[in-house]
């Protein structure tokens, strides 16, 4: 049943995540036919951006090594929109060389997840996306900033929203469009979500121009973002069948699954574009390629209790 | 991270039913000590309103047929509250006779599972009902009306909210204190649930008299609570480690677990008066029991990737 609730958006744009984000940490190379495919199939069942890898060093992450195969093979439509994951303005010569015109920058909010996953401090890294971004823009590439860590880090514990809009604001100077708060642990509530965005939009940075990015880890993920919308955002990053998450963890602490964000937004009456019954099709398809089940509760609930396929 | 959100009490009462909705579809029977120490962890634990059983006929629910033998070995204190679901009259005469002090009823809002799960029509049974709450009024007993599908029907699809009102309206003019919407298939979002809420208030029911039972099956549960504290409610059901569910469907689709509950309470500053850790150890103790791993994502979070107590 659809039921609006007020001070909610009438669209959502949904921003996939699950081809890059949810694949990277997968051990088992996923054929790059498979990747196309899937791809393919999100784009068929109505979603309008998906990230689709990232231009990281193959010996990084050697999932995503195939970068420029896939997007050899993906279908191209002038509504579709696939941004790419660039760590650098290595990545960069390589997203330009492919003609990719969507990009997106991956910064921390914490100096010790930007040392482990950067290998640099903020300052250093900031510094780094500095070339890109601006590389980015001289040739017409629109370019989105993550921040990783915005509620929790699993070496400082509780992150100051202060942090977090200095580290913000410092990315979205460089230029970038588009901000995405990633609660990379899925320790935040929604109060915290709340203070984050509007901290944000008194530091000049609207929640027009900001995305939301969440893990399930705690099972926040879908609370978090009915707060986020409250708060004006619409753009919402999430991962078909809740793809992704730690991969010592299991299954279980994804990201925030599509399907289930769909069927929120569905009785809310918010519109995403999506075909929710094709998306599930999609994700009991991959769930089976990578054998084992989607953590999503929706694909679960709608997939037969004997689930094979 | 505490971070509170305006328009959220103060305080929020956790009505626990995982000894009782939790366990009542488990098919091996679980020893009468089990569920003595479980109610014992979760009282210890600062749960202080915990739905301990029933008194169903021991043929249709044999997993509750110790309902007198556990009620002898529960701890007792002033300030713990043990409801007890009473079917019908003969429901009550035991539960008299055990010195209970506060029973639930369990009505249907659609004709269909009211058949299903009473053997009567919407009619029948609050006229089963009637005699109940009368008498268990008169002897000081406090009474709480469930309402199940008050979202959608498995069989009726969408149940309208005014039929929900109806029924409703009806089980507390009996003289029922609280009144539990109950999302029994999970299938309701954040609108609806605030539609149901602002309707009930509108025709006498206040939030003050309500209490709301959200099922996770489509994801929904949490941020479905958030919508219900938004909108004036206080009590929320909960079951710890998320037991219960359709047995056909895995652990996957129980009750909100108390853990997820209890974590985003936390983190919003709301007073619930439960020890987190000990809540998660009690269902890491209660899932070994039962030989799966719990569904709620706090406690997959919270335990080791290797967990196999």
């Amino acid at each position: 049943m659809r039921v609006p609730l007020s001070g909610l958006p009438a669209k959502v744009t949904i921003y996939e995540v699950g081809p890059r984000d949810g694949l990277q940490n997968e051990k088992a190379v996923v054929p790059v036919d498979v990747k196309s495919a899937f791809v393919t199939r999100l784009a068929d069942a109505g979603l309008r951006t998906i990230e689709t890898t990232s231009f990281v060093h193959p010996e990084w992450v050697p999932q995503l090594a195939d970068a420029e195969d896939l997007l050899d093979v993906l279908p191209r439509s002038p509504d579709l929109r696939y941004p790419v994951l660039v760590p650098n303005e290595k990545g960069l010569d390589r997203a330009l060389a492919n003609g990719v015109t969507e990009i997106a920058i991956f910064g921390s909010a914490t100096e010790t997840f930007a040392r482990r996953n950067l290998n640099r401090t903020v300052d250093e890294s900031i510094a780094m996306f500095a070339p890109v971004v601006e590389r980015a823009r001289a040739e017409g590439v629109w370019v989105r900033a993550y921040v990783s860590m915005v509620c929790g880090d699993p070496w400082e514990g509780d992150v100051p929203v202060e942090r977090v809009v200095s580290v913000a604001s410092r990315m979205m100077d460089l230029g970038c469009s588009q901000l995405s708060l990633g609660d990379t642990i899925g320790v935040g509530t929604p109060g915290h979500v709340t203070a984050l965005i509007e901290a944000l939009d008194a530091a000049g940075i609207g929640p027009d121009r900001l995305a939301v990015h969440f893990h399930d880890t705690y099972g926040q993920a879908l609370a978090n973002t009915l707060a986020a919308l409250r708060a004006g955002v619409t753009v919402v990053d999430a991962s078909a069948g809740g793809l992704g998450g730690c991969p010592f963890a299991g299954s279980a602490t994804g990201n925030l699954p599509t399907e289930d964000l769909v069927w929120m937004l569905n009785g809310l009456g918010v519109d995403t574009g999506v075909d929710l019954d094709k998306l599930v099709a999609t994700s009991r398809w991959m769930a089976s390629h990578l054998g084992r089940p989607s953590p999503s509760r929706v694909v679960q609930a709608l997939s037969p209790a004997s689930e094979t396929e």
